[in-house]
């Protein structure tokens, strides 16, 4: 185990293990006298990983056979531009939830492609808050319904799946994909950036419903349109070999820990701890309602504001690392993701305690 | 020194050096006890490793101060469409001279967004020549004239930069960037992919002239917007942090070995060798205009193409890897970017002088 804690929201703690087997075969992968990254991406080799990793990604999440998993460059910012590029068709309106910041972004993105439809918005509480699934009322019009499952900066989460949606959900899953069980066949599309629990910056994941392709702009890019891209396994060029690698290697690491029901029983206990010192304590506060809190990122704030870098600097010298909040909210923010370990938790807590102790 | 020689176009060899590295600090970076991949690409540590990897770039190929350098995620084929979008304004048509397979890869692309005027085609010659600049009749009324300044497939390669064009040049250097010393002021973009001569795939650089900076098309996805990602110098959102950490590490190496003028003269020297060994032999053809042969990618065929199969398996097991041609073309190919060390490339010519004596 490591001896520093890196509670850092993306790119984020990748599994120990993982980061060793890679250094171990850095320079030679596979007895080919050559590193991961040096070879073709079509080598026999490197097709095989690809698709192994397709295949474990699929165990792991359950994706049903009717759902195409596509690999692709640029982030979700990038998905936000090419998700209406492909989905649009003949609609000119999509359907938001808007959750927090990275919601907020997402339309603001997609509203050059598109007419918005909120039909929820957290802003009156600050986000702080999920919507009911009852009160939703998603509109036939529009082209698709899109949600952030985890707000990374407000610490907002979905615990539901939407189950009746007259459109395809499109849910950016970016900071909570596997972390949880997720029902696969109730979103028309899922789609992450690998940074935080799947590997290392670069690689990004689409998981769509084979029947929602087809339908792209004539503007579209080539190398971003889903329907080129599934027919050509996601490599008409060249693809992020080496985060393609690390990412399944994840995926190993997590079969061999148990799979999504094991770590997600682990997030479960390791937001328990933190919430429950956060709640139980007069100097923290976390503002998220109960039923919205995040189990991947935890923000918090000090009664008294004006400890903030003193806090960060203590916490740091005690080998916590990453835990000042996102710049535009401020405050604290502990990011639990897979690869944190409940011992690192505990101590994240410890100290808290401590801190307290000596400055309340 | 590696006992194995790796020709692939690319993804491609990297210097051992390099690799090695990043392998030694691959679990703690800086002394930061975690990897360069776990940290904020908003920490000081990297926004200081991105900048300096910038300021390298520009060291080594001379920028002048009025030229961004960008990054970018999606390779070169996402730029096919990216810089239309960007740099089209008022303009509904670009120049293009067709070098092979790569410059008709990218007009395909941009004619989705604009019309096509051809100055050159080397299709009537098998894609063997290159234009002479004189004969060149660029277009007033086109955005820019687009060319491929090195064809990894077809082995051609600019050996000028166009001197006067009236209308801003760009170039996709993704094959040659880094290998001889170019006038990047007589240039509207360069760009390249990284995963040939700068580092890992996954990684796009953009140097662009400041004044064609501000033109794009309000469809534009605002991760590829140029004059936005300017603005937040490449971080509008996550780059790929790993990969311009691989980057860095090979500019420093570069610069360590001499910089340009240097690795320019061993790229002269082991193509020549290469070049040598195929002109004098009556088994090796290449079919490339003396004056348009690439330094790069070196194709050749067998006399006997039966042969080909014995070929690639005798310099395999001879440890000279990734020989065959692009699937499109066939025959060989031997790909010599600046991590091909002279001894491969003669090790090479030992081996094919002996096949040519065993089965000729």
């Amino acid at each position: 185990m490591r001896q520093t804690f890196n509670f850092c929201a993306g790119p984020a703690m990748m599994p120990l293990d993982v980061l060793k087997q890679a250094q171990a075969e850095l320079l030679d992968w596979q007895g080919l006298d050559a590193s991961v990254m040096e070879i073709s991406h079509r080598s026999a080799e490197f097709v095989a990983l690809a698709k192994e990793c397709e295949e474990d990604l699929r165990e792991l999440m359950d994706i049903p056979c009717n759902y195409k998993v596509l690999f692709f460059q640029g982030g979700a910012l990038a998905q936000f531009a090419f998700l209406p590029m492909n989905l649009l068709g003949e609609k000119k309106q999509i359907d938001f939830i808007n959750t927090g910041s990275w919601s907020t972004r997402a339309m603001k993105e997609m509203q050059k492609y598109a007419k918005a439809n909120v039909i929820y918005s957290g802003e009156e509480s600050r986000f702080t808050t999920l919507p009911q699934e009852r009160e939703l009322k998603i509109s036939e019009e529009s082209a698709f319904l899109h949600l952030c499952a985890n707000e990374t900066i407000h610490g907002v989460e979905f615990t539901y799946d939407i189950a009746d949606s007259p459109i395809p959900v499109v849910a950016d899953m970016s900071s909570n994909i596997l972390s949880r069980k997720v029902d696969v066949s109730k979103y028309g599309v899922i789609y992450a950036g690998a940074q935080k629990n799947i590997g290392p910056a670069g690689l990004t994941i689409v998981i769509i419903r084979e029947d929602l392709l087809g339908n792209a702009m004539a503007i579209t890019p080539d190398v971003f349109n889903y329907e080129i891209q599934a027919k050509n396994d996601s490599m008409l060029n060249t693809p992020p070999t080496f985060a393609i690698y690390l990412m399944s290697l994840v995926l190993k690491n997590l079969k061999a820990r148990g799979g999504i029901e094991s770590v997600e029983e682990r997030n479960r206990r390791k937001a328990a701890i933190l919430y429950d010192a956060i709640d139980s304590s007069h100097f923290y506060t976390n503002p998220v309602h109960i039923d919205a809190r995040s189990k991947m990122n935890i923000p918090f704030i000090l009664d008294k504001p004006e400890l903030d870098a003193t806090f960060l600097k203590e916490a740091e010298a005690a080998k916590l690392i990453n835990l000042g909040g996102h710049r535009s909210v401020g405050g604290m923010r502990a990011s639990l993701y897979n690869a944190m370990p409940v011992e690192g938790v505990v101590a994240l807590t410890h100290f808290m305690k401590d801190f307290e102790l000596k400055y309340a």
